[in-house]
Formats: C-alpha cells, structure tokens, sequence
C-alpha cells in the first residue's frame, strides 16, 4: 500500500504550543492605542481575559497546552499528515508534496484549533459569554463549536451579505447553539450608524468586527469578553500544533525538514500555524522558502504597506504594526471570503520584514482550477481560501519537474470545500472571473494610511 | 487524556470482506425474472459487469479486496472508532457507546465504500461508463468521486425535487466530473413515459433507477454498465469492511463483542456494513440484539411484507425476496431522504426472518432531537439518515440507565450532515412535523404487491 498518509497517535500529540515571538531576530513592535503610545495588557482586559492577554504578550518560547484543552483537541488530532501521490503522478513531478489535513475537525477546517483554547480560557477566568464576528463563516461555526462543548453562549456578527448568501453555514452555529445575526445589526451603536448612513449595505469583516467587540464591551454584567479568529499573537500560537505535528510526522515519514512550506493567508493563522515552528529552525540556520499566498483581489503583503493601522472599520481595535491595504478597503467579492481583510498578522508581517516569508498573490480563476486537478487526483473539494495554497504548489510542483529537482513540499489543506460550493458553479458555469486590483486603487487606499504611525521596518538582513 | 478514538494502522485494514450468506442457516432465495424463474447470471450481464455478477451470486464466506482498491480506501480508511463519552456523560448512562466514523470519506457518508470497489471492476472489465441513480445525493457523489479516481465517465439520474432543492449534491458530482441529470429526463423512454403523463412530478428513486437502468443497457457500444448503491448483495459485501475494522478496534478497545449494534437502514447497506461481521458470531452463538432502524414514514421492515418485489417503479429490475411496501409507495418527503425506499436489502430481509435483527421505526422529530443532543455533546451534525441510528442508541442508552446495565452499543455513524442543513432549519424553526405512516396507506400498498409471488420465510427459529 502507498504510504499516503501518516498518522500520530494520542502519545504524540504536542503537549506545548509554539511563541515565534521568542525567536524573532528582532523584537515584535508593540500595538498602540489612540494616544500612539503602547497598549498595556490592562486596556485589553474589557476586550479579552486577563490569561488569553499573558499569552498575547508573552515572548516564552514554549508555552503548556492544558491537558483539558488537549482532551477536545483529540476528537481530531493529531490531523493527517498526506502525501499528495496522485497529484505528483498527474503533475509528472519529482517534487514529494505533503499536506497537513485540517478539514478533518467537525467545524471542517483549522479554526477549531483555537476556537477551543480561546473559549477554555475564557470559561476558566470566570467569562459567561463571547462574542465574535465572522466573513464566510468558518470561524463563527468553530466559535459555536467550541462554545458549545465547553458551555459558553455565544453570539456571532456575520457579515449580511454571507449571512444571506451562506444559510448552512449560519446553521451549523444555530446547531451549536449560537446566536447569529446578520451585520450591520440594530444591536450596537456601530451597526446602527452604519445602517442610517447605509440601509442596503452588504456589510464587512471591519464593521462585524467592530459590532462584536462593542457588544463585549458594552455588556455591563462584564461577563462577556470578545473572540477573534484570526491575526492576534495568541491565536496564532494556538495554530502551531499543525506545524508541530507536522514536524514530527514528515520526521516519521523519512523526510528531513521541507524545502518549501506553503499556506493561504487571510489574517495569518492557518499560515503561521504550519510556518512557524518551521521558521525556527529557519532562524536557527535551516534553509527553506516559506510562503504566505493571498488573493491578487486582497494583496496586502505583495502590494500593502507595512504600517500601524486598526484592524476593524470604527477604529475600536488597537494599532496594530502590520501590512496593510487601510482599515477602509473593502476587496472584491471574491470566493474566498476568509481572505478578504485589509490586514495581516502582526507576527507574519515580522516575519515578511525580516525576509523569512515570502508573500505570493494568486488570482481567483487559477486557484478554481488547480482546486479541480487537486479534487480530480487527491480526491477531496478543497475550500476557495485553500485554493490558493494549492496553486503555488502546483507551480513549485511544475518548477521541480522543470529543473529536476526532488523537493519536499509542505502546504496547509486548512479546510474542505463543502460549504462553499457555489464558487466552482460559477467556475464550472464559466462565470468566474478574475480580478486583480488595479495599481490606482492600492495607491488611493494607502493614502488614507498617510495619518498613521510609522511601523519601523526592522529587517535582519539575514534571509 | 481520554481514550475516545481507536485508530487502526496501515496493516490492519482488512483485506477480505464478509459475506453472511456464506453463513445463513437457510440459503438465501434467488432473485426473479418476469417469468417467476430465477434470474440466471447471463441474465444480468446487461445491467452488470460479470466479475460483480460473481460477487452477487457468491457463497465463498470470504473475498480477497484487491491490492488497488485498497490503495484507494486506505486514503480514508481504516475510519476511527470512536466512543461517544460526552454522550454518555449526558445521559447518565453506565452503557459505553462506541460509533464507526464513516464520515470521514471524501464524499462523507459509507458509500465510497462500495462505490470504489464497484467502479474498479466496471474498469477491470472494460467498461468506460457507468450510470446511476441517487435521491438525496450521498450515493450519486460517492459514485462521481470513485469513477473520477478510477478514470470512468459517470452519469447520474438524481430525483428532480432533490436536484433542484440540494444545488450542492449535485455541484459536488459535477466536481468530481459526473454529468447530474434532474430525473425523470427527456433521456430515456421511462423518463418520457412519466413526463408526458406527469410533466410537473417531483420524481422518485423509482423512476431514477428505470432511468438508469434503461440508460446503461440500451447504449448501443456495450460499454456501459448500471452501478447501485445499496440493497444488492456485493453492495453489503463491500460495506463489511466497515464492521470488520469495527471488531479489530473494539479488541483494541479492550471491549468483547458488542450488546447491541445499530445502524440507520434505507435499502440496508450500512447497517449490513456493520453488522453482518457481528451476526457471524451471533450465528456462532454469540449473543447480541442487530438493530436496523427506519422511519415511521417508511416502515417497510416494521410494517411491510416479505415478498417478491421490484426494486424500481418500472419494473426493470428482477424480482427480489425483500420486506416491501410496494415498488410504487412513494414515502412522504422527509429529510432522510436516503431512508426513502419501498424495499430492502434481501441479505439483511432474510435476516430478519431468522430472527438476526429486530427492525425498529423512529419519528422525524425525535431524529432530530437526538441529532442535536449528539450535536452539542459530541460536536458533530449528522446526516439526517444517521439521526435515526442516533435516537435508538439514546433510547438503549437510557434504557440502561435505568437498569444499570453497562452494555457496550455500537453504531454505524454513517454520514455527515453538512450537506442536509435544510433538515436542521426545519427543526430549529419549529417547521418540522412528524409522519406515521396511517394503517390504511400500509394495506393499500400491500394490495398492490398481492399478484408478486410468495417469498417463502425460511425462520431457522434460533433467535
């Protein structure tokens, strides 16, 4: 039989989540609030627990995983480790290309993966419920997911135009439990005003993000505190399990480290999850390219500025040192809803300064088609955002029968398709376009970034 | 950490599958032409490719799966077993519940079982394409998914109601390069037959098989061949993989042989898939209670009639010795719409006649009530179908509570509900009702079967 797939058992589970922030060349630069001085973990604490803001700031290296954590964790994990055979053999590649399978989790994709620790976390500081605003709905139904096992309610702002567009995915939460509600909302002051200027708005992930942090904050038992799926340290560090699973799964298969590690990139997590404990070895003198793919309809790391801005549309989110298309921009409707944000991760933006990640756009139509060669070889329907990861690989696929070389590639299958199958119909019915965003429109957004603190490039210079 | 997931390796998969009509107490009864003469192998070379005609006649207790349809299954196979210990929990219940996962296969349900298998021999014999029928689409993209792999053309007749109400079945199909067609069709005779005199008729399973069917032997190059998914006994024999991995991971649960197994059953091939490994221990004198569950809407094992019967509308398939309500019953719509079936399978019939398996009917709603507590304890939605299993575990589960009684349930988690979210709408929207089907609608279908020849029941009165 091929050896297609390599599996962990439950003694092999990682007991420590990885801190990139301990390794980094260079110091992270701190977020700042409306004054532009650093944010200090007591104004974060009406935002999120007071454990979940240590961890935020916490430059550890390693940091324990709570055994009851790991408890729900293993419902799933350890993910698969697969080797994509069937690709190689259609792309004829001398490349071995390996994927980590995070569709396996019941919300079907990598979200869970911190949705659990944020929601444990907050339950054990004494949290009654969360809040949380979610695009195309992975990260609200993982927020439910979660809430419900550990017993938490949980209200998700949905953007209206998935909340109308996407009914299944506003029904997994209802399943869970959660309360779901179409954003802009009557529910907050920020949906409110938005609504008067805007009635027909389809909504954003800026104005979801500001209605669900306005509603933890203005809950005056202060028994609700707020959730975010993706972006922040803390959430992050969650993700690294995949890659530290990985790790030990490649080892188990008889590969040394990648050669190259691939991942889609929204708000970074999925990335950073696999990457990160990757780039440690990277910075401990490994060689590897590592790349970060993001929709040539959002390309805030190939084409954005690496700057301070919010990361929500009414400015309620601290500053944050990242790359940036501006808090305003609102991309194109394209299929992969979780790529569509302004911004990126603070740390892989680091990473991208100091020359450890090398960003890549992808446009839309060549991601629908290398998700049909995946779903035609490897046999699964991937999720739009995963589709970008697997276009890069298969051009360093191609690349590799090209030059000859027998490269290990790594990528993130951070999700399945199931939910989000209107996109191949449009791609199937040839209704699917590209679109890349033309050069007057990144200039026109980044002038809004003018105002904005600077965010000091601190390269190495070592890659 | 708890010991709720019990995995098997690459080298335990098994390599042969099951046949319980090796071991029956009294031979199986033949299938029947229209003459009411037992339907010859040549008889079904048409409809069949010879080398799975072999399996359907076959009476060798076991048969070898192939090196290359492992290579196939292993990509999700062996499928956890997993012990449902927050459901436990929930109940208070000192039984230990333990579920097969087959929702882990690509296209999400058992079917890839059998359908891998199927497409795999079609291609041995040299047949380029295979038609199909399939009502709620877990069959129908099983089907698409294997002949994808296995580099066969696919064409399914899906029932027109489901076709236009589930867009997403049938994008999954199309993914995976099936060509779906909304039944009945303009493509075959049947299909006009009933347009003409029913332009506007939702459709039926029924009238999909006659299409099918009629599709598969009126190609003129003799290269196509039908493929069902279910009822048929190399159907069963294929899905046994499922309840022979079953018995390995139970051993290494350090559990003996279960209580009581249960699995949902429309045309019977999951449950059997679970089951019959066991009832060959029953058989040998072990002792269990085999419980297949169906829906009051459609009580054909509870309510119908061991007779000969059709297996579609049309009357192209020959007869078989089945538990029926009668080839033209048309079940109300509930949302297990792969529980929708007049007839059963002939293998798990004749074991209901030998007393092997005691059927059981459940309501829709109770279904769905069951689905979510199992949603909110064990964190997965289920398919509609699977619900049914759900409710008669909660049922012995709380049975044992009040006995105390710590037996060890076993059950076939066939498929995910992800793709039948529609069900849960109804449900949570307070939409959904219950349907018993009355006394009178059961007699008057069973009028209909009274000119079908007698199906002798063999009771070997063992159990």
């Amino acid at each position: 039989m091929q050896n297609v797939k390599i599996l962990l058992d439950e003694s092999e589970i990682p007991r420590q989540w990885y801190n990139l922030a301990a390794d980094l060349p260079t110091p992270m630069l701190p977020p700042l609030g409306p004054d532009g001085k650093p944010v200090s973990p007591d104004m974060l604490a009406p935002v999120f627990p007071m454990n979940l803001i240590e961890q935020e700031v916490s430059t550890k290296r390693w940091i324990d995983i709570p055994s009851e954590i790991l408890d729900i964790l293993y419902r799933w994990r350890p993910a698969p480790l697969r080797r994509a055979v069937y690709l190689e053999k259609y792309l004829k590649t001398p490349a071995r290309i390996y994927y980590k399978d995070e569709s396996v989790s019941p919300a079907g994709s990598h979200k869970p993966n911190t949705a659990v620790p944020q929601a444990w976390y907050n339950k054990q500081f004494g949290i009654k419920r969360l809040t949380t605003e979610t695009g195309a709905g992975q990260w609200g139904s993982a927020l439910a997911f979660a809430c419900s096992l550990i017993g938490l309610e949980c209200k998700v702002f949905m953007v209206r135009i998935s909340f109308e567009q996407k009914p299944f995915r506003k029904l997994m939460m209802q399943v869970w439990g959660a309360n779901c509600i179409a954003s802009p909302s009557n529910l907050t002051n920020a949906g409110r005003t938005i609504l008067a200027s805007m009635p027909d708005t389809p909504g954003s992930l800026g104005i979801a993000i500001s209605e669900a942090i306005e509603a933890a904050v203005t809950d005056s038992t202060g028994e609700t505190r707020y959730s975010l799926g993706s972006v922040l340290n803390h959430v992050l560090l969650h993700q690294t399990i995949i890659g530290l699973e990985a790790k030990a799964q490649l080892k188990k298969a008889g590969e040394k480290l990648p050669d190259i590690i691939i991942g889609c990139a929204g708000g970074g997590s999925n990335f950073a999850g696999l990457a990160f404990p990757f780039a440690q070895d990277m910075i401990n003198g490994a060689q590897m390219t590592i790349i970060p793919v993001e929709p040539t309809a959002c390309p805030k790391m190939t084409r954005g500025q690496f700057v301070y801005d919010h990361g929500d549309v009414a400015c309620m989110t601290p500053l944050l040192p990242m790359h940036s298309l501006g808090h305003t921009f609102i991309p194109k409707p394209i299929h992969a809803g979780g790529l569509r944000y302004h911004g990126m991760a603070p740390l892989v933006c680091q990473g991208i300064v100091e020359g450890l990640f090398k960003p890549r756009a992808v446009a839309q139509l060549k991601c629908y088609e290398s998700a049909m060669i995946w779903a035609k070889t490897e046999g699964t329907i991937c999720a739009p955002e995963t589709s970008h990861a697997i276009a890069a690989v298969i051009d360093e696929a191609n690349k590799c029968r090209e030059s000859g070389e027998q490269k290990v590639i790594l990528f993130n299958y951070s999700g399945h398709g199931l939910m989000d199958l209107a996109g191949y119909d449009a791609y199937l019915s040839g209704k699917l376009t590209d679109y890349v965003l033309p050069d007057d429109e990144v200039q026109k957004n980044l002038q809004a970034l003018k105002g904005m603190p600077k965010a000091e490039a601190r390269k190495s210079g070592r890659w």
